[in-house]
């Protein structure tokens, strides 16, 4: 049985992270016997560059036949004053909604390697592992209406949408009462209920559906809240899920309190666990092209891959371990170096992961 | 000349913190002849228990007839099973709105001689000091349509609108800007251009108002990067200024750098510089009564008061000195307390600070 891998580099240094993610799987391949295919896409800034439109046709019916989709990263200066319709960011949204990947999932980890690497002190971040839910296809990022208007007396008037249906509630809860039953079976769930009826909604299907899990305890906290307590306890915190922009906002925080966010993978799930794997960090212009970039984010990202959509937790487990190993010989790339270690470039961390492997 | 102070104590801890700050500014008022007039109003819960509406009429009027409006807290637990439309948030909600409070200034200070209570690093928070400007009466809280529905096939769906009109964004960004122009002359604009056209339409408005600044140096950040920065490298901001929703989330996360929210007072201002007055921390229950709480940033927005309505500078200078002082006499309340320290009560600190001036 062959597994058809979509693989869409992107822009910035997507191309180079991606290399070393095709490595690593490969070499597993070869060796595992796993059946995986690769076929390339244009997505973003590149895919505008070449056909004019940030998600080409061909790229949409290469995911949809694909099982999964391995992405490097969206954006850049270069398309920064292009039309919000055409910007690399608008082929990404693209992708989440044609595929209905509803379920993101952010996992904020800290790698005891790289304690130093955090701004907060040791204690506050030791051993963090939280992992953030986020919906993904609702909320005011598709919201309709949605747009600019003039008003009679001649302003602008700019306008969005939050909106979520029940349904589209429940599943995500779902997906993150699943999560939690697999972990600390602790789900915080953030909201705004407080002056959003939308969000009341959210809390009112929350609450219901967790009657379903009476092993996950749940609580609920209001956004403005929950970024506190990431800052000041974020270990209080097991599994988080939230709405689309809240979920955007808090899972970069999240990420940030490790200090490594060059560390940090994702996937974004459809119903039946197929999906778009990535790093959660962006394309970085400033150092694409210079064979620097940590390419770690993106191999973990292949990990979660075999694990959610392929099943394959043995060889998501192996990945872990030798990004893990590899980080015990003291090689860093350049954006988690500490003094005594030792610098490495992007393709000789890939090499260390297949090594240790 | 008598200014009128109306005095909005609230739920929770806010009479014991109110009191505080009464006498500091009793004390200035006979020893500088400053003529200010206080009088009592009810509001949150206190204001629903005791007349069935979390804003009385009688508030109102109040509140219109004052100069200026200090305010300790509202909400609890007590009433979080209310309506949306009765809780003491909405109270709160309804003056910012009444009298179009449209310019919320929320300071996030870093006091030396609390430098350990933050949970990062000292290096990376000494010397902190950010302004948060916050459009307040606008945006995704106040936003038409908004509410509950039921779709055609029976599901409930909930809905709120994120809007905002260039006369909205222009008089907060000449708040900002003229800030800005006042303090390091560094303004960084927040929003998600890259997916709401609602903040397109914010980020063009505050590019035009910055023609007008030329001295202000002016940047642009998207949401999930800004509260990103703030964990990163927060020293990198002067002011910064952003929309209701993404102003209630950053402005929490930097008033937690500090890891002293009990120190950190706030304004929000009308376009005549009339305004409410008020500590950003919120009504303790857990603690209410005890007589514990931190007054110092009620105090501290008293200070605010002074110098933002009442444009008495100096006077609001010589509070800050105090708490300075008194802070430099080694006296804690328990939410600053570490070890050396001398544990006070809320009315010690309050007299703390008076003897200091
Ligand atoms: C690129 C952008 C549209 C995207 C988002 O806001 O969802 C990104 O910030 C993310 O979090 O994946
Ligand atoms: C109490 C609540 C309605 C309020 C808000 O969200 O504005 C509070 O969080 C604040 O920031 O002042």
């Amino acid at each position: 049985m062959t597994q058809k891998i979509a693989i869409l580099p992107g822009d910035g240094i997507g191309p180079e992270i991606i290399a070393e993610a095709i490595k690593v799987l490969e070499y597993l391949n070869s060796n595992l016997g796993l059946g995986l295919e690769f076929e390339r896409g244009l997505i973003g800034g590149a895919a505008y560059d070449a056909t004019g439109v940030p998600l080409p046709v061909a790229t949409v019916e290469l995911v949809k036949q694909a099982d999964a989709i391995l992405l490097g990263a969206v954006g850049g200066y270069k398309w920064e004053s292009l039309d919000i319709s055409l910007r690399p960011e608008k082929g990404l949204l693209g992708l989440r909604s044609e595929l209905q990947l509803f379920s993101n999932l952010r996992p904020a980890i800290l790698y005891p390697q790289l304690a130093n690497a955090s701004t907060l002190k040791p204690e506050v971040v030791s051993g963090l592992d939280i992992m953030i839910v986020r919906e993904l296809t609702g909320g005011i990022y598709f919201g309709q209406p949605r747009g600019l208007r003039i008003l009679d007396n001649g302003e602008k008037q700019g306008y969005n949408t939050l909106v979520y249906s029940e349904s589209e509630i429940r599943r995500i809860a779902h997906s993150a009462f699943k999560i939690a039953q697999k972990r600390d079976r602790r789900l915080c769930s953030v909201d705004k209920a407080n002056v959003l009826e939308c969000t009341e909604l959210w809390r009112e299907v929350m609450t219901e559906v967790g009657k379903e899990y009476p092993e996950v305890e749940l609580t609920h906290m209001y956004v403005d809240n929950a970024s506190m307590q990431l800052v000041r306890a974020p270990k209080q915190f097991d599994v988080m899920v939230t709405s689309n922009m809240f979920g955007d906002i808090l899972s970069d925080t999240a990420s940030m309190l490790t200090g490594s966010i060059g560390m940090l993978p994702s996937a974004s799930l459809d119903i039946n666990s197929k999906g778009i794997y990535e790093p959660v960090h962006g394309s970085a212009p400033d150092i694409a092209g210079l064979g620097i970039a940590n390419p770690l984010a993106t191999i973990l990202s292949a990990a979660m891959m075999l694990r959610y959509t392929f099943n394959l937790g043995a060889a998501a487990d192996s990945i872990e371990q030798a990004v893990n190993d590899a980080l015990n010989t003291n090689i860093r790339t350049a954006d988690i170096y500490s003094e005594g270690m030792q610098k490495v470039s992007t393709s000789e961390m890939g090499d260390a992961v297949i090594k240790a492997l």
